[in-house]
């Protein structure tokens, strides 16, 4: 727990839990054991992530009159990631063990010299992990032990195994067998998936699972000024489904190899100010993920520095959010410049440059880019949300969800359930607000037992049907944050829960 | 033009045309030359996509409390699929020319004999099409000629390539290279596309990327009932990307290999009146079909003869509409008894059964499934929307789209644009507006062009702000389809967007 309340959100088994509880997430293919690294958000989940993605299109959007959004297809053409970098670059550093045949990212996996007194006298090897340090000195302290030596054990000092040299290659000991012999050397290992189109499986038809959306923007961009009124500065906005894959997907929702993305290109003229666009998005979306709910203190930015960029990249900030795992990124703005439409104005021969009429002249825009990962933001909004607190004497788990997130946005709960002048109001109250609001119906258990169902599932309002909503016409609506409760009537109720959600 | 008379919607190249003029519709990967089957939504497009999968969504499962959305990954366990009968069973019959490497669909190839006189002379063959017989006679007659054969043609009979004996397969021409001897035997064609999961690319990597989202449902049916309140009759819905690797891709976004669908699986007691059931689904869908836009005279139903059934199928409904290509099916409805629970139960080892606890017993309910792809509907929508006018001596194009389904719902047009205070009031009008729904403000043009932009993609409300509304604080407010117009102020018009929208 030290973990927890050094960061201040919940662990990481809270969170988990709960998912698994309530039905909010399950492993993909559960009854079949699983595929690691994908997902299947169930019924609370899918609308939660739901949520998540209008409210991203809404604001970046429709409420917007300079982005426009569109919706691509997954397969594209194969000339597209020759032209990005992708078939070439987009790899990760693969090292197999040639005994248990289990694969490992070179980055991942760390390993030491073990010195006695000046003697080197092994090497040990552990897996990226909070406490690989202390699990590298234990091993470090057996190995001497094993081998009798006298003397004092030096500093363990781990590097990723991308830093070996190739003497040392067959020196560390695999992380499955606890012997050295066993792993490669690292290789380039493309994170693309791959799959072939038409009936042919040959090199000719190879096709690419998308591994961003982004793409899609930059092939279309020349497409949308043909047939739509926009010109710089304007944006092209994408959400859906990318691939990676990861060699060790982890971190439950955090890396997985299926994925959702909302990503946004902004083109802004060559000879714009792009530090001053750039920081307007970086300041836009970190007020954005604060609107939706994502606690302040969690947040962070990383400004990457010069000599860590790409290549084309002029500047690079991440939006980070502490996870129970660790601070890691859950936004990228880049400032890209022209890199992206220059090669593919480049590759397939057709000018991608944008005409200014007012100018006389021809240019390729630049581009700032926010990308976020809808799942990880998932992740960032339930580690947010989720609270335990001692109510009477009990645990209540309560999901402080913005209500534009909440699954459910209101609970009808008839008092009693033997009463049916009370079960018809409630459930009369309910049909109607159904026709509005995504609203459940509970009638089953103590209500306080209703109460806390409603608050784990982050119910923004709980609405009570009793004896006095049939005298009166009022209902008790009860706050799931302060657990306030106040009496409305029908037409208050239905314009209070418009104006919240 | 005999074809759009008799079925009375518009031609495909009038949609096709719209689709590429206001970039509603691109193909994939266009500046690449394309990817055959895989297309990409432009702005317009995307918002009418999403439009319909919202409509969806709010009428199966926000609207109703005995449905349940999920949102599964697009790659899932191989078992899966062996289970649900598709790597064994999901294939088309695929003829290969070995001259020309081209490839067909078997049951998409047409051939015939040419007698004459009683004399065989030859064969021919034609691709699946409308002209396809009178292509054929032509052929036959040709060959007549060629061989310098005197006496009378026989009739020309067409059979697909799937009824072709071994030894007609040497004596039908390819449609490649009009010559026999190149077409090989049909071969099933799986239509899944492949790929690996993880570094090692063998069988026991496999993947597939989803023929259909129905199985995440069947799948997922006892991870629900163990999580959510909810007991059989109820239904678990879900919409999402499906990969079909086709070997003819057709009819623009009628026939695709990415595609998106939106299924929802029925589960109702073992013992229940499924009869009734599957006929409520099939009303219940055709209405809603005709709710959202679509023209009743261009829908149908076609309901499956029994000796037409899959083995496990109890009954099948398909509503029909009449594209320009003819009636296809646009939404299934079948009711598939308890065989997919059955299969997923047999190969997990797992019990999905439900315990009834009022009857005291456990049983595998049955399931009633309509399906529907979204492209289909999306490119049926359009269908019954386009609508050709003589205005004023002008063609008036317009989109008489449901207002739900409208990409854009209002245009605030400044009467002028060179008077500020016009300019403002526009602008302060659509700002406001755009808070509430996707608007656009339009100033460039004469008015009566602005509508017609309008009109073309089915906006349903013109609202336009003149020197009156100066004044007195009204503006003018124009009906798509009857292009009626009405003085309103601001509240009003708010009023009545919110009502009709």
């Amino acid at each position: 727990m030290a973990e927890r309340r050094e960061y201040g959100g919940p662990a990481m088994d809270q969170v988990i839990g709960l998912c698994k509880r309530r039905g909010i997430i399950f492993q993909s293919s559960e009854i079949y054991n699983g595929v690691a690294g994908c997902f299947d958000y169930g019924p609370l989940g899918a609308e939660i992530k739901k949520n998540i993605k209008n409210s991203w299109w809404q604001d970046m959007v429709h409420r917007r009159s300079d982005i426009v959004g569109i919706d691509c297809s997954i397969i594209m053409h194969p000339d597209v990631w020759r032209a990005s970098g992708h078939v070439d670059g987009f790899s990760d550093p693969l090292v197999d063990c040639k005994i248990s045949k289990m694969r490992y990212r070179a980055d991942q996996l760390y390993f030491a010299r073990v010195a006695v007194s000046g003697e080197v006298i092994g090497y040990v090897s552990v897996l990226e992990d909070a406490g690989m340090q202390s699990a590298a000195e234990n091993q470090a302290h057996e190995l001497k032990r094993k081998l009798s030596k006298q003397g004092e054990l030096e500093a363990i000092i781990l590097r990723p195994y991308t830093e070996a040299t190739p003497q040392e290659y067959a020196l560390i000991p695999s992380p499955a067998t606890g012997k050295p012999g066993s792993l490669t050397p690292p290789r380039a290992f493309n994170l693309m998936f791959q799959t072939h189109l038409g009936a042919v499986v040959d090199e000719s038809s190879v096709a690419y699972l998308r591994p961003e959306t982004a793409q899609g923007m930059f092939i279309n961009f020349k497409n949308i000024l043909n047939t739509y009124r926009i010109k710089p500065p304007f944006g092209i906005a994408q959400m859906g489904r990318s691939f990676r894959n990861e060699i060790t997907p982890r971190n439950f929702i955090f890396r997985s190899r299926e994925f959702e993305q909302m990503e946004m290109e902004f083109f802004i003229p060559d000879d714009a100010d792009w530090q001053e666009w750039h920081q307007y998005w970086v300041n836009t979306r970190f007020e954005w993920l604060k609107g939706i709910g994502l606690r302040g203190h969690l947040l962070g930015l990383d400004v990457h520095r010069p000599e860590k960029l790409s290549h084309y990249s002029r500047a690079c900030t991440d939006i980070t959010f502490h996870y129970p795992f660790g601070v890691q990124e859950l936004e990228g703005i880049a400032a890209r410049g022209n890199f992206d439409l220059t090669q593919h104005q480049r590759a397939s021969g057709k000018s991608l440059e944008y005409f200014d009429e007012r100018q006389n002249r021809s240019y390729l825009p630049h581009v700032i880019e926010p990308a976020i990962g809808v799942d990880r933001l998932f992740l960032a909004v339930l580690c947010s949300a989720y609270h335990e607190e001692q109510v009477e004497g009990e645990v209540r788990v309560v999901l402080e969800l913005h209500p534009r997130i909440a699954p459910v946005k209101a609970a009808v709960l008839p008092l009693v359930k033997n009463r049916p002048e009370v079960v018809n109001l409630a459930r009369n109250l309910y049909e109607k607000l159904l026709k509005m609001h995504y609203v459940q119906y509970d009638k089953s258990g103590a209500i306080g037992r209703r109460y806390r169902r409603m608050d784990e599932i982050g119910t923004p309002y709980c609405i009570t049907v009793d004896f006095d909503s049939l005298e009166n016409g009022t209902f008790t609506v009860r706050d799931r944050d302060t657990m306030e409760q106040h009496r409305l009537t029908e037409s208050e109720i239905i314009a209070f829960l418009a104006e919240k959600c």
